[in-house]
């Protein structure tokens, strides 16, 4: 079996290598992820109250997510370093089921795409949510983790249809 | 309101602090995640005939796990920094729907829990292979990221009683 | 002339070295350190009033000083890996003339002492301060940034007498 | 109360983000920063000394500060990562009162200043400092680190007026 | 003694910076060095049979030498930061006597050379055998780490000619 | 094929992992380590002359060395984190064939050893060596990296015969 042509972390022996991305242009690159993490009802509460008040659990996951996402190629092995200008994080809480839904945004001027700094925007946010409910809520579950949108580079813009 | 007392991470004045854990016993730290990664068949087909050919996707995914897991305490602000003695991450194909299931099991001798670690270890490795087949599959979702057990410390045995 | 015996990053042929703590006996380790941001007034303004509404510069120079503290060791060439047990990061807003004071309280048990991390705590805590409100006060000094206290280990307690 | 419009990393809500400078030109950017360590005379005269013999308290204190300057995006949370292209460290005894003054040059081309770069080398060297000879003076202060100027950018050239 | 024009890392004082790159030209770096790590024979079967199998020691060596290099101006003090745009890593079994060869090549489009990236590659690569292979043989021994050539940049072409 | 016993870093399946020490009983570890950089008589003069005078080569090399150290288990991917309790670098000028011999002795109380951490030393300061003086001599090979001795732990002592 040969390596599908498009699987391209690997050459032709099936080695990883970190991709040459020196013949692409230089494109603006955006990347758009979405994830959320579910709770009881009485931890949303705490946080979402925190907001107001000064125990600000969202805040913190905001920063722990930006400062993450810079060195998304530190975490993943074949991620290329990237100039980011733009590191945008929501997170939203919402009721029904209790949830605080996480959406990023990054944007690069590169040569390669900014999916893996959004969804490790994403998941950081989450993973620090949890870290600091844990203590009344280890049931906690980490969702739906997934691309929105990216734009720029030689396959250009792709959005995803319907909710996963 | 005030802060709720085990919500540990914030003093009276709702201003977030590393927890002190200088007075707590050390003793024998364990905890288990897990999570998973939900892909297109073709994809998945791609991945479990990397493991008998070469290019690894998992095996990859498996040393970024590991290495990820070292540094939680970079990564979530308020994490202690811990000397773990044993990392342990398990990638599972299950096939109906076609997905990657990641089990990550830490150890650590210490004053404080390792549940962060375990739940860092699942997420990279899910992100990691996300990043070396997003160019055959941006559509994949990575899901159901929890922890199932924890042991050691002062509030002793966790268990996730039913799947979430 | 001689290397003086405490200074002990040296050895007799003025060659840095990592100090072996090895025969050092494992104590609480405690350090106090304090610095300030002396700014303009409107600058003061903006800061205190954002702790009230949303815009919550202080919140955030906190979570960076944790954070920094954590990497302590990556920082200052010859300081030994250390597991904290505890980081608590102060800033209180002062007026006449306006600034904010920082105060950082480190504790460790370990075999050295924990002072270089709570200068840093401090160091970073300040500088976040100066980045977020550097676009409309760029005269902003950082001054002052000293021990306060240490505990622990073979010296024993010190503590600073007046205020430099 | 409304965020005020350059307190740039925050949103209307006052949320912080990774301010955008993907439109911003590509220029070159200085920074020049200065700051000191006051300590004892005898401290002092162990450091200049050691220029003159082996024992290199100033050489240790610039390869930290450099080291640190290209890590300064990890250290402050809505820092940009930057390509620096060049950094220069200088550190000058001083008597009557007895200290070494540091002063730090950062150039980079880029979209955004180095301003947090030139402040954060300045600040790491006299923490190394501190580091290395507090052994003999634990009362040594870090004091006046500030920004003397800046070039490139929107807003073109900053200089201090006056020494604060 | 005036220090040698060339040795540029040293202003005419003798004292270390980053060398100023920011006057040259952007070019496309290509650096390929190369090393070994010989070893007992039968070290070397159990590595490359666990090619053919799983407990996959090279595979693990190249992704450690990919991360590696990606960091190697926080590894080596007075690099450059760099956006790599390839790593290459070949690990080659080669008997009589029994070793396993590492070439890495790496790419780069920037106003600085890529030689210590490639050499970095090396290094890990081959020290990370030494880690996963030492419990059977502590005696292996890493040699001949080499640049074979490198291009770009004002002094272009350089290839070794004989081996060293 | 299994996999042998002692190759513990892989499970049965051949799956890499980090080797649970748990059970370890932590003792002193010391390990020393060797290796050179060799050279052209012209280099060596400058390397040596600079010791005298101001550019200090083998002092930033030493410095680079102990704190790369101190990452050995970011580098190294299934190294276990440690608390290094001393770190000695020591860098020889020898002439004939003209090289700069590195030595290096790190100590630890734990529970695996420093091996990897010795040899990293060695080999961080030679490479930096080699980035220091590659303007006048890109022709520098690194040999010769490998294990002198090592004590504590279950296998105890271990010295390496003769001079490979």
């Amino acid at each position: 079996m040969s390596v599908p042509e498009n699987l391209n972390h690997f050459n032709a022996q099936g080695e990883a290598h970190m991709v040459d991305v020196g013949a692409k242009a230089v494109s603006t690159r955006i990347a758009i992820a979405e994830g959320e993490i579910n709770m009881a009802e009485s931890t949303f509460d705490h946080i979402t109250e925190g907001q107001i008040h000064k125990g600000d659990v969202l805040g913190i996951a905001r920063i722990a997510a930006i400062q993450a996402t810079k060195r998304t190629w530190e975490l993943i092995p074949l991620a290329h370093p990237l100039f980011l200008t733009a590191v945008q994080v929501e997170l939203i809480p919402e009721a029904d089921p209790a949830r605080i839904v996480c959406r990023a945004e990054v944007h690069c001027a590169g040569q390669t795409g900014v999916e893996m700094e959004a969804l490790t925007a994403v998941s950081i946010a989450l993973l620090t949510i949890y870290d600091m409910c844990k203590a009344i809520d280890r049931g906690m579950v980490i969702s739906d983790i997934r691309l929105l949108k990216k734009e720029g580079g030689k396959t250009g813009l792709w959005t995803r249809e319907t909710r996963s």
